[in-house]
């Protein structure tokens, strides 16, 4: 059986109460396999609960919609949905950094490496340089933090570009992996809507 | 210069009121490149326009949304976005096909070959049994339909499934490529927003 403990601070009531739905469907429906992976494709990255996603949405505008945010930068294919329901409530345009190659994408483009433990190897990912410039100020947002080698392959082609980067909006956070902390100490604001502290098959524990 | 013939039938003019968005961004952004391609990566695949997707999503509800959708199905990644916008609209989930194995897509899942014209290669698609049942009427929505080899890979899981096929939403149709013509002519009710007729360097003609 699946337990939730449950280890509020001040600063993440509001986070909390707003994200209790979410933290609901991974204990009810998330399934912790072999190597660390938390399964949550019957609402988050397979089948998407589109209600959920608005629900996350509505928190990551509340979070950082002060600072005008002018791009949501996510990365194919399950950050994409997210991204797009929460830049409703920006008003700004998506753009989604690509993993293949294609005859659609052409022209100057900003390139990174980043290393997938999901799919065992290491992927290139672009972004046209027409969309990201040094005027935008730009929230990632993207469905999983773990060890954070998507995070900062982003980040690369921000620093690439001279954007501003406002902060990243991360639906669950492996907190027991190291790309959160790495990033914190980097000054770098990642807020994480749900951060498992510690899972195994009999439980999922949040911080 | 690009310019736009419109030749408008009865059926077509609610559909071509409310796309007009869709045509006008087409015509102002898409670019015609060698080999059939168009390029409409500023709002449509790379970079995302939220309030063109949403006007995308309020279309398809309005086609479709008598006929009891249960399930919005799409193939990653440029598919997602709309998908989930539209879903909004039908308040039912999304379910995307995954292009690419992965630790997380393990169990019992449909599969099928998709050709892939645009990235030059064959591929397979996957859909956790999961998530797709008999008792689904399910819509499918894409952002092309060309020579509609992803469409039937996904009409293809659909009938593994022995789910209901309500029909296809596609932003653009290649109306000089087989695929609407042939998926047509078998009785699935294909509505594409914007159909091209024919384009070249010069010029985009809609149907």
């Amino acid at each position: 059986m699946l337990t939730l403990e449950k280890k509020d601070n001040e600063c993440q009531i509001g986070r909390d109460t707003a994200m209790q739905l979410l933290k609901d469907k991974i204990i009810s429906e998330g399934i912790v396999k072999a190597g660390g992976v938390l399964k949550v494709d019957s609402f988050l990255n397979h089948q998407i609960d589109i209600a959920l996603y608005n629900e996350m949405g509505k928190e990551f505008a509340r979070l950082f919609k002060e600072q005008e945010v002018t791009k949501i930068l996510t990365i194919e294919a399950s950050g994409i949905g997210i991204a797009c329901i929460a830049a409703q409530y920006f008003n700004v345009p998506v753009v989604f950094a690509k993993k293949m190659q294609s005859k659609n994408l052409d022209g100057d483009i900003y390139t990174s490496e980043v290393e997938s433990f999901t799919h065992g190897k290491t992927y290139t990912i672009r972004v046209s340089k027409k969309f990201i410039s040094s005027e935008d100020k730009v929230l990632i947002i993207d469905d999983f933090l773990a060890n954070g080698k998507a995070l900062v392959g982003l980040i690369d082609i921000l620093e690439q570009a001279g954007a501003t980067l406002i902060g990243a909006g991360i639906a669950i956070e492996k907190g027991f992996q190291e790309g959160g902390k790495l990033l914190r100490e980097k000054g770098i604001n990642i807020q994480s809507l749900a951060i498992v502290k510690e899972m195994d098959e009999n439980r999922i524990v949040f911080e």
